[in-house]
C-alpha cells in the first residue's frame, strides 16, 4: 500500500522501517515545499507524519483509514532539512486505534508532535478496491 | 504571502476570496494526489484547509504562524474532485487566534472539519523575512 | 442514561433539549467550581460540553462511548455564570460519529468550542451493564 | 495557585510532585464520579489531567491559562480506581507552551493521553487577581 501512495512518492517520502504497529519514514525538504514565509510548509510536515501513521496503522494486514489527526508544531525546520517521522501504536481495539507520531530534524530537534485515530475496516489488502465512504 | 506559497502553488490551490478573518480556497484533485487506497490523499485535503487557514489568519497584516491544527475526516472525496476550503475566525486575541475550517466537495458534501490555532508575531509583512523559531 | 449520570447531577447539569443527534444542556457555576485564579474551572466547562456530547451521541438508542475530545477555550465565563452547551451531530457512521459542541454564556458570549468522537457499541440500552473496555 | 483550586480540592485531587515544567497528581474515583454507564466519568479523568497540566504550566512563576486541550481515551478505569496524571513540558516559548499529559491507573494501565496548550501572561503570581479575558 505504501508503494502505491502516489502523493507520498511525489514528495519523495521514504519508508525506513515498518513492523506491526510501528513505522518510521523520512523526507528531505525540496524548494517547492516552502510556504509564504519561505519556510518548510506545515502541510509537508503533516504529510510526512501522515505517511508514518498510515503505514503503522495498516501494518496489521487489515485496511485502516484515518478518522482524525491533530498536529502541534514545535519549531520550524531549516530549509532543505531532512525530517524523520516515527509512528507508534498507543492502543488498538477491534475497530479503532490511536497512534502517536513525532517528527524530528537531524534525528534530534523536535519539529512536530501528533496523534492519529485510525478506523479498521473489515477488508484485508487482498480484497482489493475498498472505499472509505462505506467504511462503516 | 499567499502568492509566495510555493507548495500551495505546486498543488494548484487557488485563492477564491480573502477578507479580514476570512478566506476561501479551491483545489482539484490531480492523479498524483492519491493515497495507497487510490483515494484523494488526506494530506492534500489538509494542505487545502491549511492554506485557507494561513491566508485567513494572515489577513490582518500581521505575520501569523500555526501553533496547532486538528482535522476530522467526514467522507472521502471522489477521484478528480473539486474541493473548497473555507476558514472563519472564531476568536482573535493579541497573540493567538482560533479558526474553524470546513472542506466541502462540489460546494456541498462535507469532506473534513478542522480547527487551527494561530500565533501573531510582532512583525508585519513589510518587515520581511521573519522566521518561525523566533516567533515568541 | 442521562439521569443515571451521577457526576453531571452532582454538578447540577440540566438537560434542556434532546432529540436524535442533538442535545442542549445547562449549568450554573457554583462557588466550588472555581480554579486557582478564581475563575470558572476549565474542567467544569468541559464537563458541561461532555454531557451534551454524551447525550447527543447516545440519542439513537445504541450505547456510545467517547474516543476523544478536543476543547478550545474562547473566553472565561463570569463567576456564577449560566452556561449552555449545544451538541450537534456532524457525521454518523456505523461505528463512529463526530459531534461539534459549542458552550456559551447568557445565550450569546462564546466560551468554548469542541469536537467529540463517539464509538457506537453493539449494545442497546436495554441490554444493561455494558463496559467500555470490551467495546471493541 | 494549586491550593486555591477549589474544584480540584472538591474532587480530592492531590499534588504529588511539582517542579519546573513538570507535575504529577492523583485522584481516587468516588461514587459521585460515575457516568450514566456506571463507569468513572470522562470529565473526571479530564479534570485530573487538567490539574497536572495547569500546575506544570504555572510552575515557572508566571500566570498561565489554557488555550486548548485534547483528550484521547484509552481504556475505562475501574470503579474506585486510583488514577495518576503526569504532565511534561514539550515546548515553552515566550507566550505559549505545549504539554503532554498521561493518565494511568495503578501506576501502569494507560487510561488517557492528552495535549494541552498554555498561554503565558505578563502577570506573575504576586500581582494577584488576573483574569483570563484580558490575557492577551
Amino acid at each position: 500500500m505504501s508503494r502505491r501512495d502516489l502523493f507520498a512518492r511525489h514528495l519523495g517520502i521514504e519508508l525506513l522501517e515498518l513492523r506491526a504497529g510501528y513505522s518510521r519514514a523520512a523526507l528531505t525538504i525540496a524548494p517547492f515545499m516552502l510556504n509564504g514565509l519561505g519556510l518548510p510548509h506545515g502541510a509537508v510536515i503533516f504529510a510526512l507524519a501522515d505517511f508514518a501513521f498510515a503505514t503503522a496503522c495498516n501494518s496489521h494486514g487489515r485496511v485502516a483509514v484515518a478518522l482524525s489527526m491533530d498536529i502541534h508544531y514545535l519549531s520550524s525546520p531549516k530549509v532543505a532539512a531532512s525530517l524523520v517521522a516515527e509512528a507508534v501504536e498507543v492502543r488498538r481495539g477491534q475497530r479503532t486505534g490511536l497512534y502517536r507520531i513525532f517528527v524530528t530534524q537531524d534525528g534530534a530537534t523536535p519539529i512536530a508532535e501528533l496523534h492519529g485515530m485510525a478506523y479498521f475496516k473489515d477488508a484485508s489488502f487482498l480484497e482489493g478496491d475498498d472505499e472509505f465512504h462505506d467504511t462503516e
